[in-house]
């Protein structure tokens, strides 16, 4: 029978078999005492098994409270199988199922889900992006060859429907590709969803008709259900082509409904992420986490930046995009969102440790505050970008286009770490 | 204006003020730079406010990967607020903003949502529990002064519906008040939902018919929309009271959606938990949670046991017990659900220091382990709490209690730590 195969980290002053074994036992049919019904059949069918073991360095503490009768805990990492008779198609079981009560087990003092693989079972059960990187470019005109280069309205949140319509017609006509609300923004006091998208849309709709250029713009549905419901509607009347949600604060299932509807190409900003993510022996990785977005139907996923204004490595940023593209079940890859103290300097490191261009690279102060306006933050990216493609480095771009030395001159220093 | 405040752990290699500044300002107006729309009027209305910083203790250690300069980390509690007008009633937004990317600052090496304040402007704008603690036991025919007994099928998985229906016939016949499917349970090969729900409900309708009692059964209707309208449906239709949701798996909105329609008690699993709190600097703690899910209508709510088998301390069990009670923009409380290798034996400690009976208290092994079968089980679960309340010691119950003295000879010595 197809099994699925979640790969973890742990950590445990036990013994590394009798640890995963405990693992298996709770994610299955196991419990802490024999019950009569857990014959050998059911075992052989329903039971988790463990199908791999390979040990790593042990440390003298242990990263999370747990179990403590030792002061050695090993680390390893630990494949876990099911057979998909367990879950069938259902998601949320399968999410409660890697990702459950085992993170409650005192037997471990570290233990962080990495990856999961589904088998064939699964191709054809779930339609995924509907639009994926490449349908997600051409929505907004964006050739092949170099990324969709995006802005966020800042200050994230307080102006006017007014206001902001007002700045996103001044970033169309600086030449961007997209523009996307702040995840702290949905509907505000003085900015009613409605309204904002009517007069927002109203400019991209202007723009279009006299350049054929369309601009896609993340309006922030996130909320309970029938705003999501009412909210994509207002985006679809108003001929918009893009939503954004707060993944982890609407939740897989209704991110999943509203995907489903595939007339939009979803935003997927994963806020929060911090939560499950930063302990580096505690939750969940990006591949595993970039699957389950993916299956919910996500076109578009943070990534975070190189060189970002947050805590992460770039190597992890780069696990991450590469970890977007990936093959999965035959599914359309995930356009990875790269943000977070961008300016277009990252675009050589960027470009040389990826080797992709179906990404969208977004800069907020790097565009807004440029020295040319955003006119020049936006041309600065662009020369960046098509730079860095064709191999060129950092200096002969600065050198050779006037804008992008300019980001050099004003964000060069303080965006290096 | 009214204002919410959000109260946080936080630990950082800066100064404390530096460090909520930081926190307040990437939570509202701020960005990395300063761009032209940020106002003194847009800030005062908008901009996140630190209304209070208590320094604790410092350590020489960070707690999670972060901006390393120093090495010393202070800890402090920290209170940030902000205005409704940022938010109004949109839960997934004020989630973004309560614990969004705040926890990606490199300016933080701990932090961690401790509970949040509410102001008069939402009363009345969310449901809350439709059935809350009372109205939860009345439907399973509890009456007060004890609380809700309950019990979990095991093997969590792989019995077929008549398998269980047959145990659940058995369970029904010893006297529980409340029986659930694990969470792993959704709908398994062997286990479609739909017959699991018409073969189960016949047997507690006609225990009801014949007695008057009606036991309480949570069926795990987790999965996508489609699927959980489809579920409760079927529970609804067949006559059952309650339905239970992996909350964290299937997210806020979509729990509320579902919660919304109030025909059924709702049971919230938290499988997952661990992921966001275990680590005592990162994520969330129990009282901010459970005013989240109680704001989406969530009736019942696990909070764990006194001497569990997993990892949290009853210091910390009590606390989410006091949570699920304590009041609330004048909603209904959350029913706690305790377990996690309880027996009854915890019965004496979970009166002692909760003074209350409105909980359901679930034995899993407990009950079907039971050396004079599930009925000797429940008939000494009923007996510890009986004695609890009238304040008799554990030794004395099980002196004048058959049935509860064999369940401290057969649990007792495993079930202290």
């Amino acid at each position: 029978m197809d099994r699925i195969t979640a790969h973890y980290l742990i950590e445990t002053p036990y013994k590394l078999e009798d640890a995963a074994a405990v693992l298996a036992g709770e994610q299955s049919s196991g419990t802490f005492v024999t019950v009569p019904g857990e014959t050998e059949t059911l075992k052989k069918r329903f039971a988790a098994r463990v199908e791999g073991i390979e040990e790593l360095e042990s440390i003298t503490h242990p990263s999370i409270p747990g179990d403590i009768h030792n002061s050695k805990f090993k680390r390893a990492k630990v494949s876990v199988s099911w057979s998909v008779e367990n879950f069938q198609a259902n998601i949320p079981t399968l999410i409660s199922t890697l990702q459950g009560n085992l993170y409650e087990l005192r037997q471990f003092t570290g233990l962080k889900l990495d990856d999961f693989d589904l088998p064939k079972w699964y191709e054809g059960k779930f339609r995924g992006p509907a639009f994926g990187s490449e349908k997600t470019k051409n929505l907004a005109n964006v050739k092949p060859g170099r990324p969709m280069i995006g802005t966020i309205i800042k200050p994230s949140i307080g102006m006017s429907p007014e206001e902001t319509a007002k700045l996103v017609k001044e970033l169309i006509e600086a030449g961007i590709d997209f523009i996307k609300d702040d995840e702290l923004m949905a509907s505000s006091a003085n900015s009613p969803f409605e309204r904002r998208v009517k007069l927002i849309m109203n400019e991209i709709n202007r723009f279009e008709q006299k350049t054929g250029k369309k601009v896609m713009y993340a309006f922030n549905i996130s909320g309970d259900y029938d705003t999501l419901k009412r909210n994509y509607d207002t985006i679809v009347e108003n001929q918009g082509t893009c939503a954004m949600l707060s993944i982890n604060s609407v939740g897989w299932t209704a991110v999943k409904a509203i995907a489903d509807r595939g007339e939009l190409s979803i935003h997927g900003h994963r806020n929060g992420w911090g939560m499950i993510n930063r302990h580096p022996m505690l939750g969940i990785n990006f591949p595993a986490y970039a699957k389950l977005w993916r299956l919910a139907g996500v076109d578009q996923l943070h990534v975070n930046g190189i060189r970002n204004k947050f805590w992460e490595s770039d190597q992890s940023v780069i696990r991450s995009i590469k970890s977007c593209t990936s093959s999965f079940l035959g599914l359309k890859d995930l356009l990875p969102v790269v943000s977070s103290g961008q300016w277009g300097g990252q675009a050589f490191d960027t470009y040389k440790f990826t080797n992709t261009t179906n990404l969208l690279y977004m800069a907020g102060g790097g565009i807004m505050a440029h020295p040319s306006e955003p006119a020049g933050g936006v041309k600065a990216l662009k020369q960046a970008w098509e730079n860095a493609v064709v191999g060129k480095t950092l200096e002969e771009t600065a050198k050779e286009n006037k804008e992008f030395r300019e980001s050099v001159e004003k964000f060069g220093g303080n965006a290096k770490r």
